[in-house]
């Protein structure tokens, strides 16, 4: 056979020669914005011509810090099929660590949204790597600001060359792309793609029996553009002509639904607290949504409740997806076999629950203290993941060597393998309560508090006890309309039978909001420090 | 990422972990069987470590010479997930052709089907390489034969490992396959299959976009598995844990209809000559075909009357496409875009017979005297393609260098592309009729032919003419009911309004078969060769 590479520029080529009609709508700080294919595509290579201006050569950083826009998907492609390397920087992460990743990567440009100015005015002394920033903005006028060399991104368009040919003869595991994990649990790792496991990835998007975006689909990537690379939407959807749609800045639940409503929306994906709000947002006003056929949540675990309210209420279709920065991110799906639709309710709500049974192409082993476990469903063990989309190092890190090990990745997620091979995630390890020798569930836990009526979301976390190492603690936020009637004792009894008693929370704790990473996962690091003092006190 | 290879041996671990309860209908000459792919796979290891015992090697070339059923399909895995070669053999092309291309691949053994025994016998003293034939039957006694050694399939597998591992650690650029091409046109020529593109290929046919291939189908391969690896859907069909039928030896019509009603096909595979077979079962008798979702038909041009006969007639969706032994096979599907399924029926119609657009990771060049064509769906050009899954050069063969040159494959079709980017075939190069400096293309008139209520089967042929060089020849099979009924007279009016003065065939010869190849293609060549004499003599 050809031994034609897998490179990101056939992506973006099949969209200009075979998709040139199909669209892009962008909203914008300006408003809503619709592009033609034929016209990203030119755009796009405007832009990687004006890379080459700037002398940006193959395996280069270009950082990016910016909304789901056209802009930043011009970017998407104008920086890999340069032959350099676009990195999505987390704009919601704290300055330190933005200054961490921007040094760690070596960013020669970067290409920013108007809004993210401050924040870069306040570490601008600590990037000497970067030579300029490109101003993303609708505006004719470059904002006021400290930052130099500050350059406009259209007026660079203006001058740029709509035909500039794409970057030829790469290898297909050159790096295409650079993005760091969420800071869930530490500080951010540093995971770097390959065009070889974008596209890759990308096809198992388009496979029937995963997410199947096709030509036919209008795809919404809520989950952002700095996210794991919006989970590979933007790449499967160019490639087989899919029209986007892409929210822009602070989108609303509202601005959401109508979005989905206008744009006729077929498949829309983020993480849990998103749809969390959607569901809130269609429940109070009335929207058409029935263009929709998947709603792809992933990132954190998506409780029953909330996927039976999208099924049953709203007639929303649900697709219940795992992954991680590590991972590019597909790697497991929870979309039932053929025979197992004509199961109980119950027992379906508790599959599509589950992450789901692994991609083509990625292979997993579920491992214990005494090896493989058993496929029953009961016995945990740690995930490890290997295949062409995952990540067989952390960038230029000493943490490295922890999670890489035996051509492995160790996730440090604990789950269940059940005997159809779908796979249930328990608990992060850092998250799991060890009660008196016994392991709890915090994802049980929230998944049981947060099919309450009263409840509007729930994180649970260990603290410190004397006699028994850990102890759970329910950290809750009420519905507004239950602020003030549901009370602990409540919540306990309604937890009472669906757990063993040791499982029971020692508390409940009250929150206006639970703290959340940048990418919208509740950060328990931030609640076990707030709660910390209290308990460590007792 | 990490460098884990694509190789085969993932296909049938992923059927034996996720989906062992799904399962194989096989028929034979001994009936019905329905095996799990829990039983495939460990019949697979079973073969496997037969083959070990015979002292297969990586890179050694085992022949099957056999029909679609389950034994095929474990030396589908079992050869290429011991390291070695599959060699599928066309049982029937000639003792010649078939003699050539043994000792062509140096196959080291044989797997055949108990009724290719007296071809092999004819020619066993010609085939030095070849250690031993394995007989694959449901009989218990090995049939009386000069073959030998001779050996009895099942009771190898009996004696064989169920558990015996694949082979590892193979890179993915390894041979998997060799096919030699239908001998359409001339001598066979071996296409090697590499192990990354066989899954390529298989993933491919798993896009939404493509025959979407999933654990919900119901596969029924009617291409021979002989014939470009049935078109890669036993690959894609056990990787995603899709439900096959396997139709056996000596089918008919009646049969296929019959499975596919009893099982609930929901995808066929094969080419126009079965489907214009199928159609006429149909449209004669009543069978349940409500299950199928698509009929994919590639090796020829699908008639226009057929495909809209298909859908119109009997309500079964039909899919159009493109592919070559070089190609493995898929490059082209006729899947109208969703802004053209409101096209006005006849444009429609129109756009499906077209052979479609082309597959994402395939790249296509269309290129004329003039180097390449506009894409205005008139313009005629060669047809070149390449990609990861399309060969670069023929085995052993000197005529690699008329075919491969620069990086593509000089497919021989001469072709139009549209300004939608779909692909037309107005005829192989050797086919195309060329009359006083113009061309006329055999394909079109056909279709057209084959569109007249009357006609069952058409070919046109070119002749030599004295003062244009060629004229076209029609060659017409009648429906039994319209024998003796339909003249040359009334085909020529029926053809008229349709096409120049100078298009209409010189003579309409009636025939009660037009010759076929092994895999059921109009053999032109045959018919030219039996009807040169009369117009040599002209
Ligand atoms: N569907 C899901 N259900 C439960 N947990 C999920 C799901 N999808 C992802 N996760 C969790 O998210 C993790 C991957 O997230 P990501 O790569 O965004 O960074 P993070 O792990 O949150 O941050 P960091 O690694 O920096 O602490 C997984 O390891 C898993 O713990
Ligand atoms: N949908 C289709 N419409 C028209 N022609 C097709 C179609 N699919 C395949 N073909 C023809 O079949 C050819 C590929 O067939 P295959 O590889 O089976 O061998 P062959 O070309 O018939 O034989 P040989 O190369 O030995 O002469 C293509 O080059 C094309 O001419
Ligand atoms: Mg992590
Ligand atoms: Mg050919």
């Amino acid at each position: 056979m050809m031994d034609t590479p897998l490179i990101m520029t056939q992506i973006i080529e099949r969209a200009e020669k075979y998709f040139s009609k199909k669209e892009v709508v962008s909203r914008t700080d300006g408003g809503i914005h619709t592009f033609t294919y034929a016209e990203i595509a030119a755009r796009t290579r405007r832009l990687a011509s004006v890379l080459g201006k700037f002398g940006i050569k193959t395996g280069d950083r270009v950082g990016t810090l910016a909304w789901n826009h056209h802009r930043h998907l011009e970017a998407y492609f104008a920086i890999p099929c340069s032959g350099a390397v676009l990195h999505t920087i987390n704009m919601r992460l704290s300055p330190q660590h933005v200054s961490y990743i921007v040094n760690s990567a070596k960013d020669r440009l970067l290409l920013i949204d108007p809004d993210v100015i401050p924040l870069l005015e306040a570490i601008k002394d600590e990037l000497p790597t970067v030579e300029g920033y490109i101003v993303m903005t609708d505006k004719a006028e470059l904002p006021e600001t400290s930052l130099s060399p500050l350059y406009h991104y259209e007026t660079l368009l203006a001058e740029g060359n709509p035909k500039q040919p794409f970057i030829e003869d790469l290898d297909e595991n050159a790096p295409a792309g650079i993005c760091y994990t969420s800071a869930t649990t530490g500080n951010p790792k540093g995971v770097v793609y390959s065009h070889r496991g974008i596209l890759l990835h990308a096809i198992a998007l388009g496979l029937a029996d995963s997410t199947a975006i096709s030509e036919r689909d209008v795809a919404l990537p809520v989950v952002p553009m700095f996210h794991v690379n919006a989970w590979g939407m933007p790449f499967a959807s160019v490639w087989f002509g899919t029209k986007m749609v892409l929210p822009g800045p602070y989108f609303t639940p509202k601005i959401l639904a109508e979005l989905i409503e206008a744009e006729k929306v077929t498949i829309a994906a983020g993480v849990p607290t998103i749809w969390l709000g959607l569901l809130k947002e269609l429940e109070e006003t009335s929207h058409d949504t029935s263009s929709i056929r998947a709603v792809l949540c992933g990132g954190s675990a998506a409780p029953k409740s909330m996927i039976k309210a999208f099924e049953q209420k709203l007639g929303i279709p649900f697709l219940h997806a795992y992954g991680m920065t590590e991972t590019s991110p597909l790697v497991f799906i929870s979309k039932p076999k053929s025979y197992q639709e004509g199961l109980p309710e119950d027992e379906l709500y508790e599959l599509k629950a589950k992450q789901g049974l692994v991609a083509p192409m990625i292979e997993i082993k579920v491992v214990g203290p005494d090896g493989e476990v058993s496929p029953d469903g009961k016995e945990m063990g740690e995930l490890l993941i290997r295949g062409p989309w995952i990540a067989d190092e952390y960038f230029q890190d000493e943490r490295t060597e922890d999670t890489f090990k035996d051509g492995w990745l160790y996730t440090g997620d604990v789950v269940t393998i059940d005997e159809e091979g779908f796979v249930k995630i328990v608990d992060r390890t850092k998250d799991l309560i060890k009660s008196g020798g016994e392991w709890i569930s915090s994802v049980d836990l929230e998944n049981a508090l947060m099919a309450h009526e009263g409840i509007f979301e729930a994180a649970v976390i260990a603290v410190p006890h004397e006699k028994w190492q850990e102890r759970p603690i329910a950290c809750v936020v009420l519905k507004d309309a239950y602020k003030g009637q549901v009370t602990e004792e409540n919540i306990i009894e309604f937890l009472k039978p669906q757990f063993a008693k040791w499982w029971l929370p020692d508390e409940v704790v009250f929150l206006d909001e639970i703290p959340k990473t940048g990418v919208g996962k509740f950060l328990k690091r931030a609640l076990r420090d707030q709660l910390q003092d209290k308990y460590i006190k007792n």
